[in-house]
């Protein structure tokens, strides 16, 4: 139907997550109809650019330019906490809080034997790398509260549990500014079970 | 927060259609985390050469890599027959139904006095110019049933009033498959107005 041009430009698009067929068409007619020659030069460019420049900090596998990354080579971060997140998104919306000031490792991944995701498929001798010049006092297990990302968190607790580190987990219940009678019935279970004293 | 290069590969991918900033970030943490440096290197590779392959028909300015474009080019559609149509999807979209053997022009728009668009702006005169061989017969209006694209068929009409050529527009009415009692009220009427003997 479309020049084969057309068809690989949609193809390309259709790869990326949370891109259908429908939204992949949109997004390669909109290259072709609308954007100058020079922008879609540019985002090619970007792409290419972005690829080659950006690498794992080989120290929190977080997503950087720079080896040690920013936060790891910052003398203002608490080097004795470590926060462990799946995806370096997490780390973002972590950091914009404004209220987490010690280091991070990203996972990239959960334990998952059903996807075929094994402990050596994500950052786990990275992390246990990091505890062996005891500066580590913490480690919050931040993987997200699914199937995977809570085994992944047992999972390591118990490799942590030879070095002398407290680890913890963050903490579920009600999300502030939702509505208790909306809420599922595992997050109520968690919200009671993880209640505080006021 | 994020490198210059991630920031500048989220922002790239914002500015697309359909395309808000957290799928923007997720698109280029995929890149960065997940794809090859080949994939990545062959999607930016796509894209460049998609834009400088691809150009108007100069005959329906459907989007092709040939001139004319495929359909304009062949013997078995009808050149009687031009079909009107706001972008090159919706040319997709009719061209899917296999039930259309004529030909096609494609507008880039639609009239939009308050954003700008003004018959000069959209592909009008192109269509003009292929009625002075006097081979089309009947020029189908199949622009969007929104305030635009009603407004640029019957602009469109008038302006091809003085040639020997019949003005049609697509039947607007109830979809098949749906609900007439989730009908909204214009729909309603339209398919009321368009009625035809059974």
């Amino acid at each position: 139907m479309h020049a084969s041009q057309i068809e690989s430009l949609i193809e390309k698009f259709e790869r990326l997550p949370g891109i259908g067929h429908k939204s992949a068409e949109r997004i390669a007619f909109y290259i072709l109809e609308s954007m100058s020659d020079d922008d879609a030069r540019d985002m090619a460019a970007t792409i290419t650019e972005a690829k080659s420049k950006i690498h794992f900090c080989s120290v929190c596998q977080n997503l950087t330019d720079t080896d040690p990354c920013k936060i790891c080579g910052s003398p203002r971060r608490d080097k004795s906490v470590i926060c462990v997140v799946e995806r370096p998104e997490d780390v973002s919306a972590i950091e914009n809080t404004n209220e987490y000031h010690g280091l991070y490792h990203v996972l990239h991944g959960a334990l998952s034997p059903m996807d075929g995701i094994s402990p050596d498929d994500i950052k786990i001798n990275e992390l246990l790398l990091r505890m062996t010049d005891g500066e580590v006092k913490e480690v919050i297990m931040a993987t997200n509260p699914t199937v995977s990302g809570t085994a992944t968190a047992v999972y390591i607790s118990k490799l942590l549990a030879p070095f002398d580190v407290n680890v913890t987990r963050i903490a579920h219940g009600i999300p502030i500014g939702s509505d208790l009678e909306y809420a599922d019935k595992m997050t109520l279970i968690k919200a009671l079970e993880g209640r505080r004293k006021m």
